[in-house]
C-alpha cells in the first residue's frame, strides 16, 4: 500500500502555491503560480528518479523506467491547474497519487516491466481558457495546436503566448507517444459516493458535454430616458435564456444537467441598458441523445427569445465531448484492486469532463474516484479526508501494479 | 446669440480626450483622461478671464465677475464625465455652452448685475461610483462628504482616494456658496423631442430614481457532477430577478422605466454554478407612487424567488431621488427665451437624473433640453446636430441674461 501520510503532506504542500481566499486554491493555468506549482512537481519527481518530457502544449510527462524500457508505458495522469475560486484535490490529488504510487513502488523495491509515466495536462479546467481538457484534446488528436494556441482568456491573453511566458513550452509533438494504458484518479466531484458509504467509484462511463457561448446584441441605451418599447436589452434576452436552460435540463431529468456559470453584460453601467450580453451555457448527460436533445431545443428557444426581444444572437460551441465508455479490461483491473484491498466500491459515471475521457479515444483508459464532502467541488470548501486519498490511491497503485507487469 | 460654430469646435476639442472606441468617449470620472478635460476647460475660461475655485468634492467653479459682485451668482452646469462607453455630448453640452454664454457676453460687450459661474460637477454619470450626481448630492447637503469619500468602483478604488490622486481635490466647503438661480442644458437622452419636432424642451419636472443593488448568495458548485436538485445558483436567482423588474416596470406603464444594467457573476467560470451575483437594479418615474410601488413589489418578489432556489439575499440602495418640480419663475424664464427667439417648444418631462435635480433641493433651478438622433445616449453613438446645439445655448444665453440682470 501507499504511504498515505506522504501522499497528504504532498498535497498539502502544493496548496500553499496558489492559495486561494478561503482555504481553496487559485492556481489558474498559465498564471505564475502554475508555473511555480509545475516546478514543484518536477522536482518531486526527479527526487523520486524520475526524468521529464514536456510537449508543446506544455503538458508534463514524468517516466519511471520499467526493466523492458522498450515495452509501451503505463501512464497515471490527470492537472494541477485550478478554478479561480477552486478545490486544493480536484486534479491535484491525480497527479500526485500517480507521483506517491512512484515513490511506493521504489520504496517496497518493486521493479515493473512497462515504464511508468506520470502526467501533468495542461489546462484542464477551463477557467480561463475554453474548452477544458485543452491540452489532452489535442494530445487525443481532437483539438489542433493552433486552434489551443489561439485560444483567448478574458483579457484577451492567447494561450500560446502565456505558455511560452512562463516557459513552459516543450519540444515533443503532442500525441506523439504510445500508452499501454491510462489510469486517473479524481475526486468526484458529486455526492453519490459519500451517500452510499462507498471507499471507491469504479467508473465505467462519462458524462458528454456541450459548451455554448452565446453573444445577444442589442443596443446601448439610457436606463431612465428611454422608454420601455424602444429597449433592445440583452441582459433581459440573457435573463430568459438562462432560464430556459434551467427549464430544458428539468424537462430531461433524470441523467441532465444545464446551467449558465460564466456571464458578461456590456457595457455593464448601472445607468445603460445594456448593449451586449456574452454568456456561456454547459448541458451535460451521460445520454447521448438528451444531450443531443437539449442543445437543439435550447438554440430554438433561445432564437424565439431574441427575435422576441429585437436581439441579434449569436451561438458558438466553444466545448464539446460525447459521452465516453471506458476499457472494459482496465474497468475490471480497478474493480479488482478495489475488491482485493477491502474497500467499498461501487460503478459510477463521472459527472465532470476529465483528460482521462479525451486518452480514451486513442488508448485503453479508465477512472478511479474517491469521496468529497457533500459532493461539493469548484469551490474554495472542497473537501476529502486523508483515508478517502490513501484509499484512492492504494487502489490506483494496485491496478498500475497490475497493468503495468511486475 | 452665442456663437454655434465655436460651441461646435470645443465640443469636438473635448471628445478627443478619453476618446471612445466608437466615435464617443470613455472620460469616466476621476481618470487621467478626466484629470485632461478639466485642465483644458480651466484653460478655455481662464482665456475669457474667467476665475477658478474648486470644492472638496473636484467640482469646479468658473466665475465671471458682475458689475455688482456681491449679488448671488448666476450659475450655469452639468458634467465632463462621460459612461464607459459613453457619447460626446451627455453632460458635456451644458458645461460647454456655459462657457459659449460667456464668451458671447463678452464679445457682445454685455455687461450683468450678477456674476455668472459655469460648473462642472464631479461624478454625475454614476458609472465609476455609485451614486450618479454625487458631488452636487454632497453639495446639495442630501449626501455627506465621508459617504462620497468612501464609494469604491468595482476594482475596489475609494472615491477620495481617487480624487486625490488626479489632484484635483479643492479647499471649499462643498455647498458653502450662495446660488441665485441654477441652469442646465442637456441633450433629452429620450426620442419625444426628436418625435415631436421641437428645438427646445423646457424642463418641468424630472423623475425620481431608486438603484437597488441586489446581492445573492448561492453555492459555488460543478455544473457537471452536481444533480439539479442539490445546486443553489445565484444566476437562476438573478435571471428571474432581471425577468421581475421588466414585468413590474410593464405593470406600471405609462411613466414607469425598469432594467438592470450591471450584474457580476462569481467566480464567473465556465464549469462553476455561481455562488453569488451582484447586480444593479434601476427603477424610475415621475409619479413618486408609482415609484415606492415599483421598489416594494420588487422586494417582495426578490426575496420570493431567493427562497425558492434556497438564496440568500441583500438589496442596498445605491442610488435615489424623488421626483423633482424645477422653479416655476425660471421655467417661464425659459420658455419666454424660446418663445422670444422664435424655436419650436415643448414642456417635457427629464427622464435622467442630473445635477440640476439635487441642485434644485437648495436653490431655484431649471433646466433646457434639445433633442438627440433617435433618442440615443449612454451610447458611443449618441448625435446631435449644431443647430440643436445653438438653438440650447442660445435660450440658456437668455435666460441666464434674464436672471442675471443687465
Ligand atoms: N474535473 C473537472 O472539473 N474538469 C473540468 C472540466 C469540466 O467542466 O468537467
Ligand atoms: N444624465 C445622465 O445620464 N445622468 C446620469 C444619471 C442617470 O442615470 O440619470
Amino acid at each position: 500500500t501507499v504511504d498515505g501520510d506522504r501522499l497528504w503532506d504532498s498535497l498539502e504542500q502544493m496548496a500553499q502555491i496558489g492559495p486561494g481566499i478561503a482555504g481553496g486554491c487559485n492556481r489558474q493555468t498559465l498564471t505564475d503560480a502554475d508555473a511555480e506549482g509545475r516546478a514543484l512537481f518536477q522536482r518531486w519527481c526527479e527526487d523520486a528518479g524520475m526524468t521529464m518530457a514536456v510537449d508543446r502544449m506544455g503538458s508534463m510527462f514524468m517516466r519511471h523506467e520499467g526493466t523492458e524500457p522498450d515495452l509501451d508505458p503505463v501512464h497515471i495522469g490527470s492537472h494541477l491547474d485550478t478554478q479561480p475560486t477552486g478545490g486544493r484535490y480536484d486534479g491535484v490529488l491525480g497527479v500526485l497519487a500517480g507521483l506517491e504510487v512512484v515513490r511506493s513502488i521504489r520504496d517496497l523495491g518493486i521493479r515493473t516491466r512497462r515504464p511508468i509515466v506520470v502526467t501533468n495536462w495542461t489546462n484542464e479546467e477551463g477557467a480561463r481558457f475554453a474548452p477544458a481538457m485543452l491540452a489532452s484534446g489535442v494530445f487525443a488528436g481532437v483539438l489542433t495546436e493552433d486552434y489551443a494556441n489561439s485560444r483567448e482568456d478574458a483579457d484577451g491573453k492567447r494561450f500560446g503566448d502565456e505558455l511560452d511566458r512562463i516557459g513552459w513550452r516543450g519540444t515533443e509533438a503532442p500525441g506523439d507517444r504510445r500508452i499501454h494504458a491510462m489510469f486517473e484518479l479524481h475526486i468526484e466531484q458529486g455526492p453519490i459516493l459519500e451517500a452510499e458509504g462507498k471507499q471507491i467509484g469504479v467508473v465505467t462511463h462519462g458524462q458528454g458535454l456541450w459548451w455554448l457561448e452565446v453573444t445577444l446584441t442589442g443596443k446601448d441605451a439610457h436606463t431612465g430616458s428611454t422608454p420601455m418599447h424602444l429597449r433592445v436589452n440583452a441582459g433581459l434576452g440573457m435573463a430568459r435564456i438562462i432560464e430556459a436552460v434551467h427549464r430544458i435540463a428539468m424537462d430531461h431529468q433524470p441523467d441532465a444537467v444545464g446551467a449558465v456559470g460564466q456571464a458578461f453584460l456590456s457595457p455593464n453601467s448601472r445607468n445603460v441598458i445594456p448593449g451586449k450580453a456574452v454568456f456561456c451555457i454547459d448541458f451535460r448527460s451521460p445520454d447521448l441523445e438528451k444531450l443531443t436533445s437539449m442543445r437543439s431545443r435550447l438554440e430554438a428557444e433561445a432564437a424565439d427569445i431574441a427575435a422576441d426581444l429585437g436581439l441579434g444572437i449569436a451561438i458558438e460551441p466553444v466545448g464539446h465531448f460525447d459521452p465516453v465508455s471506458f476499457d472494459e479490461d482496465l474497468v475490471g483491473k480497478v474493480r479488482g484492486a478495489a475488491e482485493r484491498l477491502g474497500y467499498s466500491h461501487m460503478d459510477i459515471v463521472s459527472g465532470a469532463g476529465h483528460d482521462a475521457c479525451w486518452i480514451a479515444k486513442v488508448a485503453p483508459t479508465v477512472m478511479i474516484m474517491c469521496p468529497c464532502e457533500g459532493g461539493l467541488s469548484h469551490n474554495e470548501a472542497e473537501a476529502i479526508t486523508p483515508d478517502w486519498a490513501r484509499a484512492g490511491a492504494d487502489v490506483l497503485l494496485h491496478a498500475v501494479l497490475d497493468a503495468a507487469e511486475i
